[in-house]
């Protein structure tokens, strides 16, 4: 059998055209195919109409190996996809028997009666195999044509997704070379995408034309960088070694900016810091309005670290809850380093943590002043030791700031937790 | 000249064929299409590959009357829109020599010389328009193609978005009929999917046949579901009457679970209502770790109706400072209603305000019972003239139950507020 190379994904969806969804299925589907070692050539959006998607599904089979359409399988005349697959492929729809009977009992067991619309589902190109969905009434469908591969899987993500894992995977593996594509993601904070650029590049540059060559991709998103390694190839051992000194070489490179070389986040590095250190944090938030304490309590298990905190929009939380001096604010404005570091030590001292967080900004649209503009934020970190303030100056609407914000404070914290002295 | 009423979309980038990077350009470009009265028929993700581009596009052009192309416009050899438009257009690149000058002016306003590579980009198709970009050196272009047209864009939002508004939108209303695109956004929460359509089905089918067709567009997130009603034509008063008609009958229909019909957030709803009510609200959280407040404080100008708040994620934060009687908790737990009545008024009472909101509960993945299971929650709202709670028992992740929970509690202080008694 000639081998999978080379693969396009087709959407079928009219809602898919529209200002307000955007296909996201072949995220997973790319790097499910990338993973086998299959390149993604192009990926198509067609609406339910069964002309263009069988046009433009005859010229990406004369282009790839393998299709993917998903969506467009459902039981109304608006699910077209296995019409203008067939219909592409010359194929005539013949009705499979046994899929009627699945349709039908699988409507049964919840004490309905098949519509007669769903037996539109058991209609299949001739020769097609079918492909079992345990999670919904679409069935996909595998279609040799001739040397290509034609896959047609339902739209649901938790219908798609566990029937290409079991059943379209393992199929497509034996027709692949055996070539598979390896990854390493470097997850980097408190640096811009330009400053890691520079530093980064002399070192993966050369290791694109290596003798086992890395690609190597910067994702940027606020306040954190990442460098995506992938390499591709039939040897495990010689790639994933070669990944790992490429790994090793950024990493020590880039120090302490590096968050983690495994995928963790920050917030789950900060959790696994504090356990070790057996610490607890406690955080107080202004301009950010509860985002750090969001983030730190996405991570589950967050209890055994994350003692609480105070949102101290008011300045009377800041000066009642929190117990800072309303002297300080009157001397220094409620952004000032002097309250972000009273705001810190008294949420550590309240709420009995052994770190405090802080932050106090000026988030935007409004507030700001020639002295101190909009993107003025002041983040505080108080320990036993001590209390560290920083004052950052950040651009960006106000969505752009809170994050920023957010990121620069748990950053800090991370960076605290892993210096030697702490 | 021919009326242009269909369109394709062709994002350039090989980054867009990974994992990571989806094209989002196309949603404001399909919003912006339809606005004017253009369909959008498919939009594709091709590579940074000339043969593969021209092809894909020499295939569109012949589909529909405009094609649009984001990225690919820089000047490095991976940049391949324009060899590739003018491939499948058959027409010369030559060089514009204003165009080499503006771009050498940008790079000398700020100190520095044109890198010999940013020629390139003044090499342009035989004929084209150039569309100016104030926001970097990829000039965008407008080409003729007999009765069609064609526009490339350059790939970054803040480049692309003004270049589409200053020049591309007002010369395709030229070559429109007419016709455009009207909509209305009805939100609404506290009720699901298939309630919301078991309810306004019946109504909107109904539209979508009338005298002035309306199509509906149901869409959900966590807690909110939004009704997308749209219409085309030329007139427009016609058709806003229409619209509002329809509006008005689902939004009597879904009475007090309509949120807005003017695209208004719940969080920006609730601002307006304490507004008026001269009330501000406080808020308690516990497994939501923040995100009310996140949520409340994305809204610029809450600092007028939102005082702060309390994370009491571990149980001294709640008898701390929420001041929550130890006995209440040793009782019946702390994710209870008696304990997240006492949080509210708590948080009420501690920040001075008049609203107090309170969330506790089991957000899982562990810490589940079998009496309170993983997905259990409590809600409270406090206020002068007394205490309201509930408990939600939710399903779904971690991520899923938080959302919810940060939906529902936000919908009851909405309620609240709406009643004609608060």
């Amino acid at each position: 059998m000639t081998p999978v190379r080379t693969a396009e994904i087709l959407a079928v969806g009219s809602e898919l055209l529209t200002p307000h969804r955007i296909d996201s299925n072949s995220l997973y589907l790319t790097a499910q195919l990338n993973d086998i070692g299959i390149d993604v050539r192009s990926k198509t959006v067609v609406g339910d109409d069964v002309r263009a998607l069988a046009d433009q599904f005859h010229q990406s089979l004369g282009r790839v190996d393998l299709v993917v359409t998903t969506g467009g399988l459902g039981p109304t005349s608006d699910d077209v996809t296995r019409e203008g697959i067939a219909e592409a492929l010359g194929l005539p729809l013949v009705e499979d028997e046994a899929l009627v009977m699945a349709i039908r009992t699988r409507f049964e067991r919840r004490g309905l009666t098949m519509p007669e619309a769903n037996r539109r589902q058991a209609a299949v190109p001739a020769g097609a195999r079918i492909l079992a969905n345990p999670n919904g009434t679409a069935p996909g469908l595998w279609i040799n044509a001739g040397d290509r591969v034609v896959v047609l899987l339902p739209g649901p993500p938790r219908e798609m997704q566990p029937m290409f894992e079991r059943e379209v995977r393992p199929a497509l593996m034996a027709r692949t070379t055996g070539r598979r594509v390896w990854r390493r993601v470097i997850k980097i904070a408190g640096r811009s995408e330009s400053h890691v650029e520079e530093i980064a590049q002399p070192i993966y540059g050369p290791l694109a034309s290596s003798d086992v060559p890395i690609e190597t991709t910067i994702l940027a998103s606020p306040g954190v960088i990442e460098l995506h390694l992938s390499a591709r190839g039939e040897d495990a051992a010689a790639i994933g070694a070669a990944l790992d000194r490429g790994v090793t070489a950024l990493a020590s490179s880039l120090a302490a900016s590096v968050v983690s070389v495994d995928g963790r986040s920050i917030e789950e590095t900060i959790g696994q810091l504090l356990l070790s250190h057996h610490s607890r944090v406690a955080v107080a938030e202004s301009c950010t309005g509860g985002l750090v304490m969001g983030r730190l309590t996405d991570v589950a298990g967050s209890s055994a670290w994350f003692v609480g905190g105070v949102v101290a929009y008011a300045n009377e939380v800041k000066t009642g809850t929190l117990g800072v001096a309303p002297s300080l604010i009157a001397t220094h404005g409620a952004v000032s380093e002097p309250v972000g570091a009273a705001m810190a030590e008294g949420v550590r001292r309240v709420l009995g943590a052994e770190f405090g967080l802080a932050i106090t900004g000026i988030a935007g649209p409004t507030g700001g002043s020639p002295e101190k503009p909009v993107g003025t934020v002041v983040i505080a970190l108080a320990h036993e030791k001590g209390t560290v303030t920083r004052t950052l100056r950040l651009g960006g609407d106000r969505p752009m700031v809170r994050q920023h914000s957010v990121v620069a404070v748990l950053e800090l914290l991370r960076q605290t937790l892993v210096a030697p002295s702490s």
